[in-house]
């Protein structure tokens, strides 16, 4: 880390919070906001590198989702209170695909560019297949139901909040799986392990401390930056659907973004697989779901049903993402896929009113 | 096998007949051939195993699917002869989630709570894959060109007996390929083979008659107990759908439920993705088809379509079998995913009327 | 190649010719033309794999397919021109499946015959896997969003073009990285190369003069066939959708279809795959995108939605194809199943009006 980082990281974070509390120009708090998003997503990248070191690529990798992910469902939390479900989907919606083609795109073409394959461990794709199917399911199933057969509303709700409880206990067995009972094989082989000549910078206590703090600075900047983009947006005359697809999901996801990008040009592409797929699968059977039962407690009640072009939207990024991870391997090309996928998924959600 | 275990098998089965063919009090028919079916599906399942110690492990679930499903064929014919093709459809559509799902989940999760990763032929993984998909594209077709170009009823009923027959034409090449050309390519790694240090129980005669008669006995139970059944759910309220997918299908498949679950857990998943994926295999291309056939003998011709929500679990439910089985090994966390997969569809099912 | 053959293959075609630009009848016409295809057909096969000899197996068949393709470019051009957007769109939707399912399906069907199992590079089996996937989620998400969104004709056209800019990059890429960047990795293994052994009938330069010489009397041929045709089916009442996607799919793709069954019977499958995935990858990736790009030129201008048959019957080419190729290897049983999906696939489009 360079002297002169930690004062800029501090000074920009500090304009930033200026510029969201005393309310200034819409265009200024913009402004601060994406400058101090910059420094405090490499804050953040390099601390998640720095307890990768320690921990090893995995359970760095599951880290970062979850602090990346923590973020998102504080804010989802507040929407889901005011009623707006359909900007929380949206945004839901845009996390999954944005870490799925996305930084996961970008992580493996910037890799790619510079290491011919990068390779990592095959067990975990498959189960990461396995994982983004169910979610999938899960979340198509209730809607062809509800299509097809007409379900009522208060049917709807009671599936809705099954399919959740099922999500959750999905998830809770795969931490069980991944982190407890068959741990080693789902790690990387030694030879794509980080590497342990390379000197850490910091000691694994401090590594840890800053991983929470610039997590905490990413998820307030994010929600400041967000605040700024609806004024931004409604100028722009974009719907509510592109914006929290797309503007809201890039900008909660800059953390992930650039900590996967970073790692994959180190040739720990193992651990950028493990931030964006985990980052998705967390949103998928963990946010989601928590959301549906968080929905409970206030007077209106959300139910797991996504429109037809956001299920359309997820399906695509799991199914390309999964073809490309398939193999336990990524090169510059499939990176630029994933990447073009995401720009023929934001162009359709551009044309939607 | 125990000494009390034939007595036992005699005289529950003798009750059950009694309390069938006297018209006992439904709830006294229901017991008696619940109690039945657990031993005579107990029975069946030391049989297929006896004799899979003599046939290997392939030819072995080769034949219990084959057994267990001639009971389900002669109920179809029956209903079919009636005009209940709904129910019939539905009975089809449960027997095959219910094979991939419930008795291939129950499997991986018994035998991968014993051992850490259990493999099977990847060669046969991937055929009953590409299978599997074949069904289901045999399934959809009909069912989206009538949907969106609505077909006449007769050029309906034309397209189906096509497509049944090309079902058929498929399975007959499949038998020809796994067990004369390409038997080698499939069979598991000696290492997986039968142990055969193990002394059999039975010779290998009386195993092959045993399996026989078992599978007679199971197909009786089972008929007595959906009878009952149907009175029961009348009770309960609930939709021909739900029973004939969840009710019917279950009791149906005790027999390769128990059978698979105890081979997974001696280790031989082998044979237990042989005769849940093999069980679906045949019902999809070889039960189907025939009862479309068969139809054409009565007055009232069933076709090929199935409903929305038919069709979207079965694609479910092959899409996350062939994800879980692709890398030809299980463990508890696949299995533990497919039954979740199985409770998702199954409240999908009881909410539809 | 023995001595008669060039005497009669120019007699053959100097006939066909005569019938063609004489006008004679259409019968006549029709059988002229398919005799005359069958020899510039071996022509051409015989053509590609000298050249496949000397360039190895993957640029030999991306020759032929790009030569193949040319015809079909320059005919559905004129076909653009004259604003018959669903007959383009019938063929382009005739010529992917055909490629998938009769091409690669014919090949495996006769090479498995012959040998027990083909193998090629698994490397190029997955990155085709995805790259078509690619293709089926560029043809969806517009049709998908146009339906639920209705989107107005202007935004159609707009996001249209989009997409067809989209895979033309996708396309450039994959040339990149397939010819250069990772050319190595695609390459068939040594054991599977052409036979060094056996000499080539003609010399490199002459092999690629021939190439192109067979290519264009097969795209002379294959357009006077298809006017023929036209004539043929209007008497027979096939629907316009039918002739388009079967009969002019197919004799358009004559020309792939001898030259990969004569591969794949010299055990060089890799070159067969190449030629069937290839050229349905070009149709999508390539032809399809410019012939929107190229349909702006006229006073029509042609979107890229597709209906919903042709959408079914494109992914469960892909689905099909991609799960029996995914292995690296392919038997007769594969063949047959993709020749059964294409019969299916036959069947449910003769009876759309």
């Amino acid at each position: 880390m360079k002297k002169w980082f930690f004062p800029l990281l501090i000074a920009t974070f500090a304009l930033s919070a200026a510029a969201h509390y005393a309310h200034w120009n819409s265009i200024l708090q913009f402004v601060t906001a994406a400058v101090a998003i910059v420094f405090a997503a490499g804050f953040l990248g390099k601390a998640t590198e720095s307890v990768a070191h320690y921990a090893g690529q995995r359970l760095g990798g599951f880290l970062n989702a979850t602090f990346g992910n923590a973020a998102e469902l504080i804010i989802a939390i507040f929407l889901v209170k005011e009623g707006l479900f359909d900007m929380v989907k949206a945004s839901l919606t845009g996390s999954i695909i944005g870490n799925l083609l996305l930084v996961l795109g970008a992580s493996a073409l910037a890799g790619g560019l510079k290491f011919k394959e990068q390779k990592f461990n095959l067990h975990l794709a498959g189960q990461n297949a396995t994982l983004m199917l169910l979610a999938v399911i899960a979340l198509f199933i209730p809607a062809v139901f509800v299509k097809s057969e007409h379900l009522s509303e208060q049917d709807s709700l009671t599936l809705s909040v099954t399919i959740a409880g099922v999500l959750i206990v999905a998830y809770a067995g795969w931490l069980i799986y991944s982190m407890i009972t068959h741990k080693s094989l789902l790690e990387d082989h030694e030879e794509m392990a980080p590497d342990h000549g390379e000197a850490a910078s910091w000691s694994r206590g401090r590594s840890i401390l800053y991983l929470v703090l610039a997590t905490v600075m990413v998820a307030f900047i994010s929600e400041w930056l967000v605040g700024t983009l609806e004024v931004f947006t409604h100028r722009f005359g974009l719907s509510e659907l592109f914006v929290g697809a797309f503007i809201v999901a890039i900008v909660g996801n800059a953390a992930e973004h650039s900590a996967a990008v970073m790692l994959a040009m180190k040739n720990k592409i193992g651990a950028a697989v493990e931030i964006a797929v985990g980052s998705s699968l967390q949103i998928a059977l963990f946010v989601a779901p928590v959301l549906v039962f968080v929905s409970l407690l206030f007077s209106q009640h959300m139910n797991i049903l996504f429109s037809t072009v956001e299920l359309a939207a997820i399906a695509v990024a799991v199914l390309i993402a999964t073809s490309v991870s398939r193999d336990g391997a990524t090169t510059w090309y499939e990176g630029k896929l994933l990447l073009l996928v995401y720009v023929v998924l934001g162009v359709a959600f551009y044309f939607v009113q």
